[in-house]
């Protein structure tokens, strides 16, 4: 049953406003991207499959990378900051001997010790080596964390995967199966779980599905991967997504399917067909871009505004706009251009420079919106500031009109399931009327989907009747129970 | 007058096939980029503006970048390889010192010894200090430079622009207008070209106008550049296009508008709008991504076949195709996608992994294109390698016909004004009938953009009666004298 | 009591023979340096004495450097592989904010994964935040650690330090010290132990002071190193050697000094004199310098041989090399030259340009050893591979007569101590006879120092009647219990 | 005959007085160290023995090393900033084909742009590739590079190397031997040359052999090389050193001996021996650490102190101050100890730092200058400003006396032969009596060693009367015309 949350706001992102993400765009109010995860078992190019994998999955996370890999009697491993590329190197790639491997891309905060929490994590315990590398939030953690301490652990990092890793270093049980079954059912959150011994790949998705993870094969090989996109960029087949709570084990003796719950209710993320996942990835069989295309055709349907072009912005709503486009009839134009080249290492203008207009990342095309009605389509509105801005650069390149069209209802409520997002003090969607909003971003008009359109154009996944989605950033209603605000460390793992 | 040459092919692009670009994008057989020049007179943050300037000029090569500033009586002056945001940084930025700055980005090759060949180049000659940046290329530089050597000149590069310095420094004028016009006149070729002192800016487009090349202001200051995209990336102000044959000469007396011939002929390379430019430039007042649009939609008139979905080869056949589905009404979808991390580190996967089916760069959305009827849009085919792979993708991604459709017509004749193209006998359009063509990249149709319908798309450049584009490589007619191919050193400088 | 071993040698040291350091120097057979520590209290540029400080110890490690600061409140952290100069720039240090510092060097293994265990370990326990770094070896830390497993307990590295630093986190005593007073006894084994809390900077020594340790005064702050060279290149002032067994505790109230065990015996490591540390430290008061040069001494008084001049192996056998020279009145030269810019980065030569002559490191003069007798000097022989190739180098230079002295015993017996060793079975002392030696490295004549000799060299530490060295690789006499050579991890933490 | 200069002394070196190397010294005074070449002819493995001979050069110059080879058709080549071991890696050695190579290793300067003067610089010209590496100076190279801009030359970088080409191109020789030839006659200077062309590689050394050049063979390879410690390094057999004036000229036919002039005179650069030279090297058959060792005794004939221990400033003054010691009988100590990990990422300390007493490079040892009287040796006395330092930091570890002993004569006179020095205003040799110079270093007592002992100590060259070195530095007594010191530009190309 969901649980309704109301609390007061704090202020989670304690970020500079303008602060500059791996990708060098400036953070006005995107969400922080996910994690990723990437696994192999019993293909001899392992690590190189999980460098492709990854690579596939970097749009999950760009702030460090890693992967480990086992031989069948000791592990292989390198971590660092960075994107995927500029982690891994050949002879890095070729240290990393073994069939079986995990894999991981993080996503992007500041400051060099953050290595510390880039994944795998690997550990010893009593029974050898164990690696683990994890997608998602645990909501319960900090209170699990406390209680470890209490019984004399240490830690060393921030993550949550530390956290199992206790569990299942301090559990009755020793084998690795039974002992991470008895850690996972004492956790409260969102997750895809791979866990690695010298013998032994296990994975674990949260009991409501929150965040994505999918099982295939390639040739006699097993993969794993947070997102199908994975599976296509290393030539495997996609088999079938890993189900809420289930436990899936390879060993010498293959592959065995199995449960550590079956407390289950499908929750999936909707955010990831909004926002976070690849266009051409498919989630729970339902393929991102064409969600993404009936959002946009259902908010026209919903706010249709007589304008000469539509456009959105780079690159998650290209799919919506296109949608909304065929649905009106407006043609669809690239009235907004983003510059591929822009990174971590670029230099920022000075305040003066801007103020001149000097722009990194966006640009509006004059030659496009020039005297035009726009309908200009984003994908959500965290705290209005980038929306603003992108409006007045329609507007400074002569677009007549803006009308602004949202492709998911007001975000309101902060996640719990690994997205990184500011506290309701700061989500304009949590302390404006959508009138007050327009105001705020300058546009002509405003709308955003109705969570109905939003859920009808995701689908009704396997057949659930009240849609099978998460949208408690909308709605507020959670399907676990979620910590009060204040004391929630609300990072990925 | 236009020269139709009729010579044997021979192999100008000994690369590997298996190439790879800066773009990590596997170079089958696409063009390589030219260059882009950038220049300021009358700013205080100059080499900043240069900066940003480049990155947005960034499309334009990708090897190597640099600045030269002068402070009124010195120059500073840093080149490097790589892409702008490696090659500067704030330490880098601030050492340029000075109002003045040319700055310059060079397209794609391999080797470091390039260095040398990055610009602007930078001279001592009798009248103290000059650098010069250029885009384009000069036909006849290889005569004029035997002739230079007979008389005992040394060459450092081998690039166009050290031939331009040795006229000028043996030029009977001391004054270096004067001397720049004297050398200009000697050329024959393609380039916007920037020349400067310790006092002056002055920037020259060659008689054809084959190049782009712009003028704009920034409060009191002006700025130069290839494309109009970075005056928008410094919000400065578009003036104007650079004549064909005009000369811009800027001092302390401000800017003087001269010319150094009056024999032109304007004939601007359609590939600019085809496939180079960014989408959100203007060249000669001519939106480019309007005139992809325009391509699309008159490639649709002209080869309209029945499918369900289009979808274009990213980036820039995007807006063609958007132009073909609106014309059609078939939907527009996103049956390829790019990966945006891939880049110039990246590692190649082993031949095994390759034919396994690792992807790095792009890869065909099975969730849009599976069971459906593709009409795919590239904006040219120059070997068909590229083409025929990107069919492949789409047909393992499950597509049941793939209709390819070419927003220009056949490739058929090598450019000699700054594009680097293969040799006849390598163009496929030079070599087989469309109906090979169509074979060859397993094709279930395939059309090309009749010439007439692409200068139509672009339209009648300032009233010239024959368009004033030039379309040599589709229709062989050069407007100025071209070598025999044998000796032709087509490189961009 | 000592304890004498007697056990069946085994193979610790399983490297490459043509290893490569991080000092480029190929590693025939010298030891592997050990760690070093340098700590501060109360001084506003903590990080940056740090810096230096690690700087005047890298001798005592290249593999990696780390810095962890607190400003009272929170921990700032630092660790890299590398030189500190590579590990540090001015922006991470300006980012350890505070006065309390503990900081790192750590010795050369090959393997990037290896940053895992750069020190100082950084960890979070029930009472808050706790920094370790030491220098030194746990001898007992396998039995403790599966003691740890077994109750649960996970590890992330191979590092002592962890083992320490889950006691602490396990004691029953909240407050810091007694907690660290309560592993400290648990432990056998040579160590300077530097903790750091929020409010504390504790400091501890083993029982027999194996590894040097000293504290010093800069202004009002504490400071505290493996060596006096560190107070030199900080312009601190040396307070005094920290005693075996004490204790210090820095917070707000000032220093306390205690002990944490009475039992304890000086046996200061005699190779620290001989080989490790620098020439202008002092440990227990005695100059290193003085130290070797005295050992030349009693070496040529021991062993003299008529020859026409001295010359010693660079760097760390000069010293007793000019003593050598003085007592005989020989001459000394530099018969052997290092090449002071090779390094980590340095290209390996081809087999063929190795037999060709290559040399990257060490070069005898020919202009001083051709048509000589020449008395080479060397600090020790442990596998004899290095000595053979150096007998070499002067005969190949046209050394008539090349007489080997080395200023220490035969080296015979494992180090448990925190010095990196091979097993007995490939050190050359503990295999064969002083003759057989001389014959093994192509000499005409061969002496070691007597035990005697060396410990008359050093001098009586503080009064000891036997010396207070540890003396156990020359004559198998182990200050503390050490375990079966099989089980033994000897590594520096 | 030698030409007195009588100049008012300008101001040469515009350098910051706390200014840092590439070594991370802080150069209060030293002299910067000149460049050096390396070649070879007829080595299948041409591009890495150039590599292990500037490495063994490295001392010569770190600020940019280059390899050029040709494979008999092409050139390739290779520059960069940095130490060799920086500059190359394995993958650009093997891109080095060929068996032909000149080599080059330059001194330290500040600059980026500095990249431009990196040797070997190529040029083409109408005879077809050309390479030329060189060390020393050319005096009239302004003179010739102002002709040269009046006749329409343009030059791209500072270096006399540009010059040579220049005159080379513009020969009415074709062939490169009488090209270089017709060049080199027109020259006044110091130089050691290497011209390379596709077939054939030339070496010239000034008619007065100022600068050191050396002949080698490996197998049937030639060498060249500044220093015969290259050939120790390569494992090559030292032949002879070229000869003044002389020409070597290689190609398919064998070595050639020439001339380019009959009007020599020998006049090796004094100061070679005594401080730029690695001490293993032999000039003109005279090995560098014995020449400095017979200063030392000469030194401590012509001023015997009482004193109780010798020391000499690494690494430069070691061998003197040996020879100090054995001619006094004074023990000679490790007074002094340089850090061997400075290098030039090193983060110098805040000015407090500096004042609290941190140390980088140079420390000296309490234990044994305590209490001492101790005779510091020196090679030289720039400025004054390092021997004031390295006396204070003796007085501050405690000794009772310092002695200076200088194992040269006052230097007064800026040279022009490629040894970048002060102007006479700056060099204290100039300005102050020897009383004047030890009041201002803080020395007990100073004295330099004699001309007559310096020539004596060096040996007589090759029979020469009046000893045949140049030591114009000392006694104004140059062995060419020098230009007036206001349009020296006095650099090493």
């Amino acid at each position: 049953m969901p649980h309704e949350v109301k609390l007061p706001a704090v202020k989670l992102w304690g970020g500079d406003f303008y602060n500059e993400g791996v990708t060098g765009e400036i953070l006005f109010d995107k969400l922080k991207e996910e994690c990723g995860v990437f696994g192999v078992f019993g293909h001899p190019e392992a690590s190189h499959l999980c460098y492709y994998g990854l690579h596939a999955l970097q749009h999950r996370g760009q702030e460090s990378g890693g992967i480990c890999t086992t031989d069948g009697s000791q592990f292989h491993y390198h971590r660092g900051m960075g994107l995927v590329k500029e982690v891994f190197d050949n002879d890095k790639l070729a240290s990393l001997k073994g069939s079986i491997a995990i894999a991981h891309v993080r996503y992007s905060t500041a400051g060099e010790s953050k290595l510390a929490n880039a994944q795998p994590l690997v550990f010893k315990y009593r029974e050898g080596d164990l690696a683990v590398a994890t997608n998602g939030n645990i909501v319960n953690a900090p209170e699990i964390r406390k209680d470890l301490e209490r019984q004399g652990s240490i830690f060393q990092t921030s993550s949550d995967t530390e956290v199992v890793a206790h569990l299942i270093a301090r559990s009755k049980h020793d084998d690795i199966v039974e002992a991470a079954r008895e850690a996972l059912v004492k956790l409260n959150g969102a997750y895809a779980f791979l866990f690695m011994t010298n013998g032994k790949l296990i994975a674990a998705r949260d009991p409501h599905g929150l965040r994505p993870f999918v099982l295939g094969k390639l040739g006699d090989a097993y993969v794993f991967a947070s997102e199908t996109c994975a599976f296509d960029a290393v030539g495997a087949e996609y088999v079938r997504d890993i189900e809420p709570g289930e436990l899936l084990i390879l060993d010498g003796s293959g592959l065995k399917e199995d449960r550590f719950t079956e407390k289950t209710k499908r929750a999936v993320c909707a955010m990831e067909y909004i926002y976070f996942s690849r266009p051409d990835s498919d989630i729970d069989a339902v393929n991102v871009h064409s969600a993404r295309k009936r959002m946009g055709r259902r908010l026209a349907i919903e706010s249709f505004v007589d304008a000469d072009i539509v456009t959105g912005v780079p690159d998650s709503s290209i799919s919506a706009a296109i949608g909304y486009a065929e649905q009106t009839g407006i043609p669809y134009e690239l009235g907004l251009i983003k510059n591929r080249y822009t990174g971590r290492t670029f230099i920022q203008p000075s305040q003066e420079l801007r103020e001149q207009g000097v722009k990194m990342k966006l640009s509006a095309v004059r030659g496009v919106v020039e005297g035009k009605r726009v309908v200009m389509i984003d994908d959500s509105i965290v705290r209005g500031t980038t929306s603003l801005r992108i409006v007045n650069l329609l507007r400074e390149a002569g677009a007549k009109e803006v009308h602004v069209r949202i492709s998911s209802p007001p975000f309101k409520n902060p996640c719990f399931y690994g997205i990184d997002t500011p506290s309701r003090k700061e989500l304009i969607g949590a302390q404006k009327t959508i009138e007050e909003i327009r105001k705020a971003i300058n546009a002509d008009s405003l709308h955003f989907l109705s969570k109905e359109g939003l859920v009808e154009s995701i689908g009704h996944l396997h057949g659930e009747t009240q849609g099978g989605h998460c949208t408690a950033c909308f709605d507020n209603m959670y399907p676990t129970q979620v910590p009060d605000e204040e004391t929630a460390a609300c990072g990925c793992d």
